[in-house]
């Protein structure tokens, strides 16, 4: 690189740092910031700031909220709990306008192999969630992954003895696919867990 | 959304306004940046407002630089130039190393339809540069598109009765590419522009 600029490389590799974003993508971005009006630079550096600063987690839920108490948790069910790894999972979720419970958020998946065990992720809250709010039912979100079976069935075994009902979302083919492309284990599933027409 | 977060939407909608983002890979880089460090994030806020208030243009060729006049100005060719539209076009050829001229960005192209004239882009520095630097030739490098294609011929036209050698950056078939799928017109540009083996 014959012209390199310190303040330009700088920018580029912190949208480096972002998910899926590699050298060219933040390249792109860096050079559209460069080229943005100067207000608009500081509304987004602002913006960055500002979430950093005021977002942090609902005290129940573990979702990201800017209150003590998320609005998922004040005006959900709180005896029908549906159990993620990650707040983005709560995203996808929340677009199923049919569920009218709330969530918790682990914040991560058992994973012995990155030395991830069942104290490093929200399980004891979740735990005292049960007996406070009398929690009927809880559905196992997590990602169809070892580490999210693994979660789903360890955390059903510790639930399962206090007398809650534990459920795992529904595996088989999704809307839309091609049943020649799917893939072995997810058809035996979908054979296996078939329903009555 | 039945869990609307202000500084996170408001985080998703600054993110939303890089090139080629939409409103779900907003959201991800969005929950990226507030999972990480508070370090990081003033670090990638200061990366932002740094580049904004530091990076301008060179009074020269009109690529981004933090000093005056940028190294390429300095170290090239000031008798070969080469017009391109943008200073990311810029950065595609500056990694063709066997090339030691300078640059010359137009920060547009001709377009009446959206009102670009000949006086919105750097055609007018350019001229004086010829002048100035006793130009003998001058590559146009810009995007074979209507407006590239429009905005070379004119600038070609300005600069022949001052006596510069104008030339194009050749049109053909890329490396790689499957003969089968190349459109016509450049295959008809490849055929006529054709050289001796």
């Amino acid at each position: 690189m014959k012209n390199f600029i310190i303040p330009v490389e700088r920018l580029i590799s912190a949208f480096s740092r972002l998910p899926g974003v590699g050298r060219k993508t933040a390249t792109r971005y860096a050079y559209y910031c460069i080229n943005m009006s100067n207000e608009d630079a500081q509304s987004f550096a602002d913006a960055i700031l500002d979430a950093k600063e005021k977002v942090k987690y609902c005290t129940i839920c573990g979702n990201f909220t800017d209150k003590d108490i998320c609005n998922t948790c004040l005006r959900g069910d709180r005896k029908l709990v549906c159990v993620v790894a990650e707040p983005k999972d709560v995203l996808a979720l929340e677009k199923v306008s049919d569920f009218n419970g709330t969530y918790h958020v682990l914040h991560g998946l058992l994973n012995p192999l990155e030395g991830k065990t069942a104290n490093d992720i929200r399980i004891k809250e979740l735990l005292e969630r049960i007996n406070k709010d009398k929690v009927q039912e809880v559905i196992m979100a997590t990602n169809p992954t070892v580490e999210g079976e693994a979660t789903a069935i360890y955390i059903s075994n510790l639930l399962k003895p206090l007398g809650v009902k534990v459920t795992r979302i529904a595996q088989g083919v999704s809307l839309g696919t091609d049943i020649e492309y799917v893939d072995e284990v997810t058809l035996s599933r979908a054979i296996e867990d078939r329903r009555e027409l």
